[in-house]
Formats: structure tokens, sequence, C-alpha cells
């Protein structure tokens, strides 16, 4: 392909979505340019901060494999085999995911990660990426993005042939796109904020937890969690209410910190030696789920990952949605490589109901981790679900294996988990029902004597 | 009060609910600037276009009745008792709207109503108003706003202790707001979009329809309406679906509307003289829902009428609840003189479960008058609601009577009607079954001769 005949391609954010799809695109030949707001992290060493660690899994994993990086990025990463449950008193239950020791979910840094992607695209000479561009504004008609470069306050205009917004949860290119005419938009906060904290390793050097799991610390209404990093460190993420009673507002001195902590996090509390430091100077950061339709404007303009659906983090799905739509991107591209608009509106059917669906379940997974994996008629029910998995994994696999573990559309695994939740329903009834027979026949059978 | 001491208030647009907040707050003693994009319509004659007429109604009017403006404004207005519902052969009914004959409401102009709106601030020296002032930039945290007039091209910023987003459901104000950290917003259109067409009076120069009611095509799916104009034409609004079948995509050469018109508005085609130009003339305009939360910024910004919660036009309710909103917000503040942060929380918190409830009614009205006032069974409902409430008014009035003819907060008479209706479901069992028991009653006394 010659060079004046590529398509130019702009990308607004070099963030995980934007930088694994310049992998992507420039193997297929396109003249990609990325422009990212922030330093390049290879340059200046990575940027820590509000991120909460990564899940990485099957729908992630494929991706990279496409792009020929899995290996590298799995090599960073610590497999979580299951959840480690702490209660109030500090006693620990584990529930493994899956019956298969296989399936694991991989705890990846995200700044690692993000490194590792930029690095992808090296072999590609049709990708170039210029960090430190602000995009200031976006012309969806041209199309075309004006950039401020941060380094020198100079602006420019970059024309293109279609730009890509992958400019996450805020982007600017989601921003335009929503002064046009029915464009549909939501921004919904949840009433929890989250905050970071740390459990260093041991004074030994080693792991304080079990490394291949992810801790959770359910308290109903807010929780804590832990993930393993490559250091032999743990980043625990709280999840709180805003306001009330153990909330962000309500927990604020050294005292009030120590005392809550004490009371709810006691076998934590041991752990983190600069916990109230932390708690002070780490930042409280909101929730937030977004949705739009459509993703895409014409054959100039189309929407990736957070930009079009950001989620709730709590079936660590996130980044592994926003992979999978970098993969059906390209494959639309490939498949209608005539007509672009037809390309990004087959993109956005096939995505937007799995995006919705994750978008929910997000939400409801939350639920689940801080209220209900802690009692005792949720480990029954996994209990049978891992059961029923093992004994016909053919036509029963539970709800979170299947997002987590299987590539099966967000929302067809919704529908079928909700089959699936009916037919258990009626064999409890049945069983329900063989016992008391049973034991209404024994009494009978005894009356009889 | 002395100038100095006077606190300073920016209201950005002078529309119907700018303009009338404007009046209050400057009887209030406030010194008020108000700055619109557009230029006075005083000067330059009314802006026609794109409005559907307005149907002003009780809660409109007690707002108007505050500023004194309501006599002046029912002037102009034209008084529409009930529905006439046109059928697709051209035949009518007349569905009153109450048992009370004074019950009405009024269909007025946009332009002429907001003109009496501007003049209404007249008497307040304190209130002053620069059109051709548009709002490009708020800086929340001052306040300010920065504008552009379009004129002379000039920038300014106006700094101000308030500043008030009356700018429609595009609000520039909102905008920013959006920005703001765990503000929920979401914007959703209809698969409808509506245009305007016209009835001009008949050669004699008299209305061409019975004057004092609403006209409605309700179609299935679709609809027009026509509401009455003092220069004694009829302004006509279709609801037409964007695509699909009988749509403002499939219906476009003057051959497809003449033959459509024809079908399906067939009394409504002879009175309509310029028809096909007048439909590909003006423009297909979209019908947009806007909820958002929290409507104000510390005690420093604060959002009313559209701005806040656009609805769609099917209740008739969205200029007379953005008066509502001028309303309450005076009164608060008014009630919370030394904290304006309580008084802007009062307002939103008073204020918003109402305008959610308005919003879904309005999108239910809207399939109702489409689809369902032209059925029998509706028709029936209707008959037995007017007895019920001509018999006991006291405990019952139907949903559409509490919304329009009272000023029962919007959330309350949907709770009200849905109790209403579970009793009016209850007393139609009853009904029937004793009608059944006198029959078979019957029955089995000639059975027993």
């Amino acid at each position: 392909m010659v060079e004046t005949e590529r398509q130019r391609i702009v990308i607004v954010g070099a963030g995980l979505a934007g930088a694994l799809l310049a992998c992507m695109l420039g193997e297929a030949g396109y003249s990609v340019g990325v422009y990212e707001r922030r330093p390049d992290p290879r340059a200046r060493g990575l940027t820590g901060g509000r991120s909460i660690n990564l899940a990485l899994s099957v729908r992630g994993i494929h991706a990279l494999q496409r792009a020929g990086l899995a290996e590298a990025v799995l090599n960073d990463a610590i497999p979580m085999r299951g959840r480690m449950i702490h209660s109030p008193a500090g006693r620990l239950t584990f529930q493994p995911y899956s019956k298969n020791p296989n399936d694991a979910i991989n705890s990846v840094s995200r700044g690692g990660l993000n490194v590792t992607l930029l690095d992808g695209a090296r072999k590609h000479p049709n990708v170039r990426y210029h960090f430190e561009h602000r995009c200031i504004d976006v012309d969806i008609d041209k199309p075309s993005v004006t950039l401020l470069n941060t380094a020198d306050n100079e602006t420019t205009r970059v024309d293109a042939d279609v730009v890509i917004g992958c400019d996450g949860a805020f982007s600017a290119v989601r921003a335009r796109m929503q002064l046009v005419d029915q464009f549909d938009y939501s921004q919904t906060y949840l009433g929890h904020g989250y905050k970071e904290l740390t459990v260093p390793p041991t004074r030994g050097g080693d792991f304080a937890m079990e490394p291949h799991a992810l801790h959770i610390w359910p308290r109903g209404g807010s929780m804590m969690i832990a993930l393993p990093n490559r250091d032999r460190s743990f980043t625990c993420t709280l999840f709180w209410p805003f306001v009330g009673p153990g909330s962000f507002k309500a927990v604020k001195s050294e005292d009030e910190i120590q005392r809550f902590f004490q009371a709810n996090f006691r076998d934590a509390v041991e752990l983190m030696p600069s916990l109230a430091e932390d708690y002070r100077r780490n930042p409280t950061s909101s929730l937030v789920t977004v949705r739009c339709s459509p993703w895409f404007y014409e054959d100039k303009v189309v929407l990736v990952g957070d930009a079009a659906h950001a989620v709730v983090p709590f079936y660590g799905q996130g980044m592994n949605a926003a992979f999978e739509d970098c993969v059906a991107l390209v494959e639309c591209l490939e498949q209608s490589k005539s007509d672009r608009h037809v390309a990004f509106e087959r993109y956005f059917r096939g995505r937007k109901v799995n995006a919705d669906a994750i978008a929910d379940l997000a939400i409801g997974n939350f639920i689940e981790m801080r209220d209900r994996v802690a009692s005792p008629a949720f480990r029954l029910r996994k209990r049978a679900e891992g059961m029923l998995h093992r004994l016909c994994g053919r036509w029963y696999t539970p709800l979170y294996n299947m997002v987590t573990f299987s590539r099966i559309p967000y929302a067809q695994a919704r529908r079928k988990a909700a089959r699936q939740n009916q037919i258990l329903a009626v064999i409890g009834w049945t069983v329900a029902v063989a016992t008391l027979m049973v034991i209404l026949g024994l009494l009978w059978g005894l009356d009889m004597r």
C-alpha cells in the first residue's frame, strides 16, 4: 500500500484502548496518529495514582493475542484464582472462581500494561505517537482535531479521514458528538467513591497475604478489595459511600481512621503501616457509568472503550470490554472496506447491547461483592453453582464464569444466566418437595409400625 | 435597599423562564442582568419558526399572577375547553377536559408571551436586558459568565453573586456544570420529530375549525395537533417518526405528501392550501428529555426550566413547570435569605421529583394522545372518570385535571392517580360481578317459572 493511499486515522488518547487500537490499525496498514494529553510514560516513569489495579481476563487476553502482545503482558501479571473473603473478625474463606484451575483473572498494573502496548506499535512506522497534546476541539464534519501542545503551548489542527475517540469516560470527542441532534447520552454517578491504600511486602520481602487471590473485605454497603502487585505489595481500594455513617465524609481524622479500620478491617490494619497517611494523602474519586448512542458520526468519527461506555469497576471488565471493542472495530473495518459508515454502524450495533449489559452487570456485582459474598446463603449458592458446573458444564456455566472466562457476548451471557436461574429454581423446589415427601413418608412409615 | 448592597444576579437566557424570573427577582430588589443570544423581539418583530403553540394552564397562570402579568397574558390567549378528535374519515368528537366549564387550557403564542414578560420588567430599573449576547463560557467558581456581543463581536466577562441558567434544553450553563464531579446528566431523544404546518383563516376571515378546542388527529404511532391563534389561523404540528412507514423520511415528494395526507388527514388537507410548501420549507425538529442532578452549584449557580429539566411537549406543561420553578426559587431565596446554598438545595429538593414526574407523564401522554384517545375503551374510561369527578369530585380527580387545573405537585398527582386507578379497578370488578349475578339471578328466575 502506497503511503498516499493510506487512510489517515487520528486516535485521541493513548491509554489502554487507544494504544491497543493503534497497534491493530498499524498492522492493518492505516496511517495512524495518536494524540495523548499526558507525557510519554516511557520517558518519565510510570504514572501512579488513582487507578485501581486491573483484572485482565479471557476477552482482554484474546484481543492482546490478536495484536501479538498477550505473552508480554501475561509475563508481568499475577493470576488470581478466586476470592479471599475477610470477615470482620479476620477469618479467611477462599472461593475459587472456577472448577478449572487454569481459569484465573490476572492482576496487571495499568502503567506497565500501557507501556507494553505503546511499545507494541514500534514495529509499525505508520503509527506515530504525540504526547503532551491535549485535544481542545473536534470538528466532526471535516473531521479534524485541534490540539494544544502543552510543552510549547502551540495549537495545531490535524485533518484526518477518521477521528477515533479513545479518550476515556470524560471524552472530548464524545463531548462534541453530544451536540449532534438525536445523540442520546447519560452519565450517572454512584453514591460511593473510591480511595487507594497500600499493603507493602513483609519485612522478609514477601507477600503479606495470599498473592493468587482477589481479597475482599465485604462490609454490607461498603467494601475494601486488594490485588497483588509484582513488587509483592498489594494495592487496596476502599469503596465507601461519600456521606453517611462509615463514609469518606464521616471518617477524617487520624483517630477516626484508626478506630474505624480497627473495628471493620482489623486484619488489614496490621498490614498497613502507612494507613492514616495514605488515607489522607490519596484522593477520593468518583465512579461513573456513561452510556451514549450512537457511537459514531457518519463515516468520520467513532468512539471506543470508556469514551463510548464507561462502567464501574466491579466486574473487572472495563478494560476487557474496551479491548473487545478494538477487535470488533478492526474486524468491521476489514469486512466493510468500501463503506466505513456501514462498518461503524455494524460495530455500534454489535457492541452497544453488550456494553449496556456489562454496565448493568457491573453495578449488580458491586451489590454482590459488598453485601452478599459473605453470607452463608450466597456461599451455598456458589457451591451449588460450582457443583452443577462440574457435573454438567456443557449446559450450566455460572454468569461470572461466562463473563470472565469466555467470550460469549455479555448480553447473551446475561440471558443465558437468567434461563439457568429459572432451571435452578425449579430443581431447588423439586428437591425441596421430594425431601418433604420422603420425610412425610418416613414419619408415616414410623406411624404404621 | 442601597444599590451597592444588592446581590448581583446574572440570568443567562431571556426566554419565557428567564424573563419571568427577571420580573420576580427585580420585584424582590436584586440587581439583575439578563443576557440573551437573540435580538430583542420587541425591536425586530416576533420570531416565528420552530416553536409549537403553548398551552398555558393553572400552574403557569398562578406564577404570572405573582408577577402581576396574568391578565395581560390571558387577554391575548384563546381558551381551549377540550380535545376535538378527528377520525381518518373526518368525523369529529369533542372530549371536554373537565366538568367545570371554566377549566380550560389557553393557547398562547410564545413570541407574544415573551414580549409581555420582557415588558413586565420595565417598572424595575434594577433589571437590565442585554440582547445579542451569547454566553460562551461560565466560570462556576467565581461565578462569572463570558459573553460574546454578536452585534460588534466584542467579548466581555460579567462577575456576579449568582448565575442562573434559564438557557433552555441545550443550556450553556448546564454544559459547564456537567463537568463537575458527581453531576448526573441524561439527554434522551424520542424516535419522533415534529414539524409545523398552518391552517389559515377561511376566506370569510373566520376560524376554519372550532377555536375553543385542541384538535388532535390520532393515527396510532403518530399524530397531528392544531392550536388556535389570535389571527384566526391554526398552528398544526405533526408528530411523526423520523424513519419507517409514514415517517418524515418516507414522505418527501409533493406527490407523497398529498397522497399521505389525503389518506390520513383528509379533513385537514382541504384547510391547508400551502401544505406541500409548508411541509418542505419548515424544519423537522427533535424532541428531547433532559434530566440532571443537582440543579445548583454551591451558592453560585442554579438552573431553572428547560435548562434543568426539558420535557417533551405532550402534556403541555413545559412552560407551566418552568414558571413553577421561578416561584419556587424566589420563595426559597426569600425563606433562606442568609444562606443561598440552603435556598438552592431546598429549591432543588422540592422541584426535582416533580420535574421527573412530569417528564415521565409527558412521554406517557404522547402514547395516550396518538394511540388511545380515538379508541372506544378510552372514551368510555374518560366518560367514567368525568362522571366520578362530577359525583365525588372531592376524592376523585382525573390525572389530567390534577396536572392541568390544579397546583398539586406533579409527583403527588401521579401517586394520587395511581391510588384512584386501583379504586376504579375494584369498582369496575364489583360492578361486573354484581351485573353477572343479577343476570344469572334473572336467568334462574326465568328457569323457575
